[in-house]
């Protein structure tokens, strides 16, 4: 259950969030109109038994497309509902105008409203079969090839797949295996290598342990410490109770299992700080102060106090992640694992294609010490969905570190972010491009320009729009 | 069924055979020994509902392999017997020296002895719903992936993907979609644009019609005229039987469907020998003479002959190819249709994802007109195995005639191979090459060196073993 546990970040990241609908109307202030649409797609692309359809979301902005002529910026859908993404990549509502870009948000199969089988879509491994990344990539290219057919003037624009997080590794692969349909690839924060042995198990920890320590003295510190503090607290009943009310939980603690619960939320809050510390007022799974882990910081400066003080100040700190706005009247140790479609999709593509080794030492990292355990996965996946993970898949897929024959992706990654430690973070060759921004979170370039933006993103953002001129020159003059 | 029938010659040029035993003896003093082996598969590579495994068998001959870092030629199987095809590709044995490469030829699934359900793997649409393209190229990439970590000293190996027809179409795409496990296809005679509305559907048949138009005066037009001539025999009982006498059948003919059969027994035996017009005695489909075309024209010298006159040398004609070796006592109209299990697999592609759109006009060619007829097809594919094919699956596949981000891959062509109408004819780009071999027919290049060889095989060939060093080279300096 850990290892899933372990797994929710990038989950958390970019996904299925509690209150989808504030969100939407917080964000939608960035962007423009947009049309819903629809598309029946094969349920298996793959195989002919399954000869039924289901429909596909998609969105279409095409206020700033130049008919004929201008390139159609196609979004990339992950593991979550679409409008949530189009509402949060404000970056391609920023260059639509520039570029005379048409732009669509493609829903990923078993989000959002995408489900082949309806609200039978999770409820057995027979349905589950076909949400994997193949069909969804497959959806990806009969979606654009539709497009191409049927909207007047779109024949020969030059499409580029857009993503972030999961969405980025699906842009890049998109353009890896159907180069013939997208002329090139922005894959945002995309941790396309966190797989098999391609990159240490450890590095994603020990860069939020990073981002922790420089934003204050003493803040990873003090979380390092913070474990063992509730070890101690949680072996006794007035222990649990102690912690229950010191950390406001809405549930009290009442076993050893149940201080472990805290322990996984607990950490996967600091992950979560990590993906989200942006440089400005922001509103991405919380709503948060510019630079939160500089805020929750400030409440971890003194990693020597006693069990009880030290917890006491780590409540601080996870209040202002949970309860910035002061609304919220207890904290729910449960909250990061609500039942949502969103989340349980996701959950099923960790147990099959997407195992992503993460693994802790609690020396170069902040966290208490965690073997990766492929077998205990392999059997918790067994337990809950009938299936077992195959580790190997994905790489024979896509090709693990060898992609260097493939062209026009831009691999852009936060230094913040420690997805990042799965991701391209060097050029490969001349037309597979790394881009770092040091002062970036997860898929920052991605989101909205803002006046307190750091230059780097601005930077990063300038070359992004730069490589895909290029590419949709060079498409022109090709056609 | 007739559609059906106009797919079987992909089938029978490079598939199951009605004597495999007694070809594989004659043909297998051209080649060396190799070893069989059997890797367990995953039945569904795209799915993780389905977690059963098979064995796929493959053969591997090491002779002459210069271990660590000598090249391994990959034979991407096609629709067959893996050991037929591997002592029908002379081509790889005679470089194997040459290039110091380990051969390894790979069973396509459903295929010899790769039946994923064994016997029950043709029963019904649910068993057979493994059996497509991707699903082999999946076993390929496995296969090399397991290859390169298992053999000592493989583990740098550049990989060349080499296949012939159907097999060759595997090359190309394994290529294109795997570029991580292939450093270049040799793809013979592979008509990867065959689909769709990519090229016209009747260039196929008057390939044909040339081949016999230029092998003897008055050939085409008597083969044109024969169809009447049997229109008009088959009206009557008498005319039937005299047919069935004529053309020395095994079964006599009883109806006009069966007057029909006859017709598209001939059909096919015109486009098997324009698919084995070889320069020199050889014994692909059948024992047959050198250019065999030119030995079957000279019995069609007049097509003014009455029915009758013109029928008796129409037998003459397709005597020669089946009865070269004067064995044979009768003629069966149902030989290219047996219930092989190979066969019955390309018939199940042919009804999914591998339609091929061919059609007739008797005016640019010698047949009946029969235009391209999508719907028969589709109905008569939910009769006999309860799937719809889908027209445009694998241009979205794998591109269509959208490919020119690829590279390193070979297209051979045989002038007076029908299947060069679907094939890539003319250089797409630096690396994606055609090679035209004017006096070859299917897939002459990837038969042993033969001294009647006419010299545009031996200079393809040698391009293709010139190329095929550069990708070597290439990827040990890459190395």
């Amino acid at each position: 259950m850990l290892r899933l546990l372990l797994l929710l970040p990038l989950l958390s990241a970019a996904g299925t969030l509690p209150t989808p609908l504030r969100r939407h109307r917080s964000a939608s202030l960035l962007v423009g109109p947009y049309l819903t649409r629809y598309l029946s797609q094969q349920i298996d692309h793959f195989g002919f038994d399954e000869n039924r359809t289901f429909q596909q979301r998609y969105l279409v902005a095409d206020q700033y497309w130049k008919k004929g002529s201008g390139p159609i910026l196609f979004y990339t859908g992950n593991e979550g509902d679409i409008e949530w993404f189009c509402n949060n990549t404000g970056f391609m509502w920023d260059v639509a105008e520039e570029l005379n870009a048409m732009l669509v948000f493609a829903e990923h199969r078993y989000y959002g409203e995408s489900l082949p089988f309806g609200n039978e879509s999770f409820s057995d491994s027979k349905h589950l079969n076909y949400l994997t990344s193949e069909q969804a990539l497959a959806d990806f290219a009969v979606l654009v090839e539709y497009l191409k057919t049927t909207i007047a003037g779109a024949q020969h624009s030059p499409v580029i797949a857009i993503g972030g997080s999961y969405g980025g590794m699906l842009a890049a692969w998109f353009r890896m295996k159907y180069p013939h349909v997208v002329v090139g690839a922005l894959a945002a924060s995309a941790p396309i290598w966190q797989f098999g042995d391609l990159v240490p198990c450890g590095t994603f920890f020990s860069i939020v342990t990073n981002d922790f320590r420089k934003s204050g003295t003493g803040c990873s510190e003090s979380i390092r410490n913070s474990w063992n503090a509730i070890n101690h607290l949680s072996s006794t009943d007035a222990g649990l109770q102690w912690l229950s009310n010191a950390f406001h939980l809405c549930s009290p603690l009442k076993t050893l299992q149940d201080a472990a619960v805290l322990k996984n939320w607990l950490s996967e809050t600091w992950v979560n700080l990590a993906m989200v510390d942006y440089p400005y007022k922001a509103d991405f799974l919380q709503p948060l102060p510019a630079w939160p882990i500089q805020e929750v910081c400030k409440f971890l400066k003194d990693p020597s106090l006693s069990d009880k003080l030290l917890l006491q100040n780590v409540f601080q700190a996870v209040n202002l992640y949970y309860n910035y706005t002061g609304e919220v009247s207890c904290l729910d140790v449960s909250q990061t694992a609500t039942k949502s479609l969103g989340e349980m999709g996701w959950y099923y593509q960790a147990c099959t294609e997407m195992v992503m080794p993460l693994c802790t030492d609690g020396v170069h990292d902040m966290f208490e010490p965690q073997k990766w355990d492929f077998d205990a996965l392999s059997e918790e996946c067994y337990r809950m969905w009938g299936v077992r993970p195959r580790l190997s898949w994905i790489l024979s897929m896509y090709g693990g570190k060898n992609i260097s024959s493939h062209s026009n992706i831009i691999f852009s990654n936060g230094g913040l972010d420690p997805w990042s430690a799965g991701g391209v973070t060097q050029n490969i060759t001349n037309s597979l491009v790394a881009v770092v921004i040091p002062d970036g979170a997860h898929h920052l370039d991605l989101r909205s320009r803002n006046p307190l933006d750091p230059k780097s993103v601005q930077q990063a953002r300038a070359m992004e729009i730069c490589l895909m001129k290029e590419w949709i020159e060079k498409a022109r003059h090709s056609h």
